[in-house]
């Protein structure tokens, strides 16, 4: 049905024709196409919340840039809200919640999120899977557990996160209480996202890097894990990427999660995530988002250097983080067509 | 001379009755103390530039804590100011740079540092020295030189550093050529700081986590090196210690330095950095500085567990990071009671 399915295939680790590629952050600030839609909305939350906006800038960077899957254009921190925590995105601040999760009260005041509770992203897929019409795949996601906990405990981004910490380590208890809430509000979430044509989900562990390899575990990867069961338990054939920002340390235990992909950030040597990772998982990334700053030149042949040490199966090329918002347009196209251009030595 | 040096026997990997332990940011809001000195002196930066002050609070936490060194109260953005790039410390915002570096007119406006740039860091080491009356050894530093073009070009602080990696990738020339000049300084002032007393240097390389390993190598590893001859050479008993936070993908590499620590943070696992440093080289860290939020019972533990993965040689007991400035004092003071009260088993 899907007129590409490229990444589909070569996330099941399939020989694929040539390497798939797309960007985080593809759909967004780096289009002038976005700016223009957002300056119309006014703020991020509100197009969020927008499902025909959301699906015409999701689609955006399919028409302009040919990537090989679009991604819903939303926001991770949709799950606290659904739970109950509402949060406002400051300009050049970031988000900020007035109300956070200090006590078993907070606790009690908050919910496993349902449908009704995230309604619009699910109107934004169904909305998006019409409009791509099958050119390409939609990717779905959301938060990882212990990410979307360091925002419900600290209330706003944090270079260390040391509030939400503190939390989790003195009320050790409480903390896997809400782990597990967000765990199974993030279930409901992407099995809702499946249902409604996602065809692909991606968990993302943004705060991985503040953790040490112990409490990654502890708190973090069980709880990716209880997600990727229950996904694929219901649906076997939808692939799931996990990518764990700064989660080096993990990448051996990341290997057996159930799971198709993982994501490498820029840090991570390809050859040393593949030996550690092993065979059986596709890998996404991982060039550096600023190489994309460079001349044309640079761009192709960092580009391609790395195509080469991914080799030609069980890749999904992108950068080894979200695309950041000052990037040239040109640029971008530079990297998706240089990856779209490589043609792999058998 | 010194009635404990423990910690520099250490450093040179000998055989000690006991592990030795400072924290990073010892001196400093932890302590009620300094904050009386800091409320006296109005601003950060003052208290820097005023030895009296800058030794009264590098001493205090010898007194309160029972360390078994003292680090030089001072700031790693002493050098971009003595090398004519002043900066203000913005109240809960960070280092801020009115002047930065962009281009080549830039680079022709700043010198490298000499000894007449910094004379108040040399003033308060000699007084320093002078009033802890060789009852431990006294710590001096200084910034990698990637870390601090890293501010000189970014003019803040910064969650990517994009802009000053736009830089570095898109003007490589001008960026070697300020990385060379932050190198000729940086030795100067370590020079003149071990002349005036220090009985060992710290680079900290704040920042070494946003680099690609390729990157790492070319725009930080080779000066790092560079200054690490420079002090062996003149001085090739005093212990220096390298710790670039987040380059685990670089510690195979940094147990070829001509240093003689290596600081480990938090997300290093002890044994496979050992593995991949080395034997020759002394490992200082590593205790996730939130552990210092828990319970005293895990406080314990976790620096036990910590002692008996690096064994009895070769380690100087330390945080992954610097302390955290809400953590409890006593939380702090048992964390170097933990160390000092432990024994290893042989």
């Amino acid at each position: 049905m899907l007129k590409n399915d490229l990444i589909l295939r070569a996330a099941k680790n399939q020989v694929v024709e040539r390497t798939p590629v797309w960007m985080m952050r593809q759909a967004g600030r780096i289009l002038p196409e976005y700016r223009t839609v957002r300056a119309k909305m006014g703020d991020f939350i509100s197009l969020v919340k927008t499902p025909e906006f959301a699906c015409e800038v999701t689609i955006q960077p399919v028409d302009i840039l040919g990537v090989d899957a679009a991604i819903i254009f939303s926001d991770i921190l949709v799950i606290p809200e659904a739970m109950g925590l509402p949060y406002k995105m400051i300009e050049s601040k970031g988000p900020w919640f007035e109300k956070t999760i200090q006590t078993k009260e907070d606790l009690n005041s908050i919910h496993i999120a349902h449908l009704q509770n995230y309604q619009y992203v699910i109107d934004a897929i169904k909305l998006t899977k019409k409009e791509l019409n099958n050119r390409v795949p939609l990717i779905g996601f959301a938060g990882a557990p212990f990410t979307i906990l360091a925002y419900m405990v600290e209330g706003s981004g944090s270079k260390t996160f040391s509030k939400a910490k503190k939390w989790m380590f003195t009320q050790k208890h409480e903390a896997h209480q809400l782990l597990e809430l967000i765990t199974l509000s993030t279930i409901n979430y992407l099995k809702d996202q499946i249902k409604a044509g996602a065809d692909m989900v991606q968990l993302f562990d943004s705060w991985a890097g503040i953790l040490s390899p112990q409490h990654y575990e502890e708190f973090a990867l069980f709880y990716i894990q209880k997600i990727c069961k229950a996904i694929k338990d219901e649906f076997p054939e939808t692939p799931i990427t996990v990518f764990a920002k700064g989660a080096f340390f993990a990448r051996e235990n990341m290997g057996k999660l159930s799971c198709d992909a993982i994501g490498l950030d820029w840090n991570m040597d390809i050859k040393e995530s593949r030996a550690l990772i092993g065979n059986n998982k596709t890998l996404q990334g991982n060039l550096d988002p600023c190489i994309l700053y460079s001349d044309n030149k640079t761009i192709v042949a960092e580009t391609e250097k790395m195509l080469l040490d991914f080799g030609p199966k069980g890749h999904i090329a992108n950068l080894g983080h979200g695309i950041y918002p000052d990037v040239e347009k040109e640029k971008a196209k530079l990297f998706i067509d240089s990856v779209k251009n490589y043609k792999h030595k058998v």
